[in-house]
């Protein structure tokens, strides 16, 4: 016996990726969907009920409007959600409820004053969702090699731009964060990805792991490209990071992607199903910390290496398992960064980013990408 | 008094406005942010302090570390979120908190199993959001500049695609859906606007209001093209609908058109600041039956008109104020569409959507392109 009666969600599909993955059908705006038993059931309001009945991988598409109709019926002048549900829980005998955590208060708060007992279930709520099918891994691989792609097409550009004094020229341009950015993104575009974030940053900007990045590129200083775009056909993510140098690398700034480059290579040696996530991350720190890098708070701000290894990534850019502090053991199958990093603004930055699947016996990579800093 | 000490969002602001609008500051992954009084407070993890201080727009960045290790010095062994904001609110004697409906209820049961009061309050969470700045106005143009330009390319290549049997031709290839949206959205993405769920919707498909369209286009049919991109820099939205067909429009399309444009503007001549959002909707709804246009359910689908008639709009897609069922009073300068529509399988689909700020005594459209079927 089950500890619940019915699964719900009440969530926009666009923003919720457990919902997107239980009932299939996407939509920006937030919709009811609950499981009742084995029964997956929408209540859609009329402008998305045609569009849920062609679309959505449920079992049941029921109107929100007639039980709306029902619920004033029983006396609710303006039936919220919560009212139209209590329709058809009563209706199908439902009293406990399992929701994620991240269920809002408020229809929470309606739902208990009704008499509902509710459940919170943390992540991954839909534990089936960590490790990934065939499917989602050519879906994942495709919007990589489109990362692929549109990475090349930014580095060209670096590479054909001339340096002359303080700044790189290119079609008699100075060469800016934002015209890399405008070519990675658009080049996603074209390929029906998309691509919201895009890291391009020069020099220490790149030291602030997640500062987008603007201004011009310099000659001889890092830069670090974070590229991380969704397909809008299959709605799966890739990401990738590449650091690259425009000229000659200072020989500090070598020392760092070398570091870099080898706490990677140390948890990829060690990674396969089963392997313990916050302990791959400890091995990472311990590579970088082992090769003389300090991290620390400077300044109000933190240099060295301070953000997680790797994170899953499937319908969310982020989702478990984490490779870092609190992670589990990998399952099999998974799909994860592995992205270690050193940030040093008076020296830059370097950040190396591939996406791998787990397997029983050790990883096999999604990115093909090259690895190499100066150019 | 006001009846809370702290307002407390516990989300990540890419996806929740009210909180990227409180304190300016942009990311994926969700992060703490309360108001003490008047003191605007954002609890930062190592890997975003830097860019907090850097970007924010709050009065204090706490380091979510240092927190956290007070946490555990008073013997929380893995301390959440909650437990690290009830070490700041122990500090500042912040008892009753102040959150949005949206809140996680996970979030919620635990500050409440430490003694917190918790109030929701239902959108609009911020009143002044609904009220638009002229920098919000400009940026709201710009978006819809830009949005402008796109449906132009577009209507260009459906204007220059040539008739031949059942399809259009363009280059030597069927003209497509796909390849109308993909004129849009990367026309959008060169202009740094992200365009995600455009519409090109042809024929019967365009009469599901959310169906985005696939296949190929074909004369003498309604094609719907709604275009809703967020700009990347400003992060304000633009949204229009306009309604073509390439050749001619049967009588009954042409009938449903008029009756659009018509419906359309009766809610302008009546817009204004002070008028009921609810009764504008019913005006509208008016008009189409009065026209003759009957909603009902047919085989399961709604026909007609089924939808709100506008929708507030700034940094979200959807906002309040809302003109549909429910819809208030709408505010001076608030920012709204106005988007009736017809839905008939066997016709094709007509909507007609325009953005406009209220004004005292009417409305300002922000709206320049031109309305036209037949092209």
């Amino acid at each position: 016996m089950p500890e619940h009666d019915a699964i719900l969600f009440i969530a926009a599909s666009e923003t919720d990726s457990n919902l997107f993955y239980a009932c299939r059908f996407l939509a920006g705006d937030p919709f009811v969907y609950t499981q009742i038993g084995d029964e997956k059931i929408l209540l859609m309001s009329d402008l998305e009920l045609g569009r849920a009945r062609d679309e959505s991988k449920v079992d049941t598409v029921l109107s929100y409007s007639r039980y709306e109709g029902l619920a004033k019926n029983a006396g609710v002048t303006t039936p919220q959600a919560t009212d139209v549900l209590h329709v058809l829980f009563q209706e199908q005998g439902v009293k406990r409820l399992l929701v994620p955590t991240s269920f809002g208060i408020a229809h929470g708060d309606r739902l208990r004053d009704l008499g509902y007992e509710i459940k919170c279930k943390p992540e991954p709520f839909i534990e089936e969702r960590v490790v990934k099918s065939d499917e989602e891994i050519a879906h994942i691989t495709e919007s990589q090699r489109q990362t692929e792609r549109a990475v090349q097409k930014a580095i060209d550009a670096i590479r054909e731009a001339k340096p002359r004094k303080d700044f790189l020229y290119i079609n008699g341009e100075v060469l800016t964060a934002e015209k890399l950015k405008h070519i990675l993104n658009v080049s996603l575009m074209e390929a029906g990805c998309v691509a919201r974030h895009t890291i391009v940053a020069p020099g220490a900007q790149g030291a602030d792991p997640h500062n987008q990045g603007t201004g011009p590129i310099r000659p001889n200083e890092s830069i670090v490209m974070d590229v991380f775009p969704q397909s809008s056909h299959t709605r799966y993510w890739a990401d990738m990071t590449r650091t690259v140098v425009r000229g000659k690398a200072s020989d500090r700034l070598k020392a760092m992607y070398e570091a870099v480059h080898a706490a990677q290579e140390v948890c990829f040696s060690r990674l396969k199903a089963g392997a313990n996530g916050a302990e791959l991350h400890t091995e990472v720190q311990k590579t970088l910390s082992d090769a003389g890098f300090l991290t620390e708070e400077r300044n109000g701000k933190m240099v060295g290496y301070f953000h997680g290894t790797g994170h899953g990534l499937g319908l969310d850019i982020h989702e478990p398992p984490r490779i870092g502090k609190g992670g589990k053991d990998l399952p099999e199958n998974t799909v994860v960064t592995v992205e270690p990093g050193l940030y040093y603004p008076e020296h830059g930055a370097v950040r190396i980013e591939d996406l791998v699947v787990v397997t029983a016996d050790g990883y096999r990579s999604l990115t093909e990408f090259p690895k190499y800093l100066e150019i």
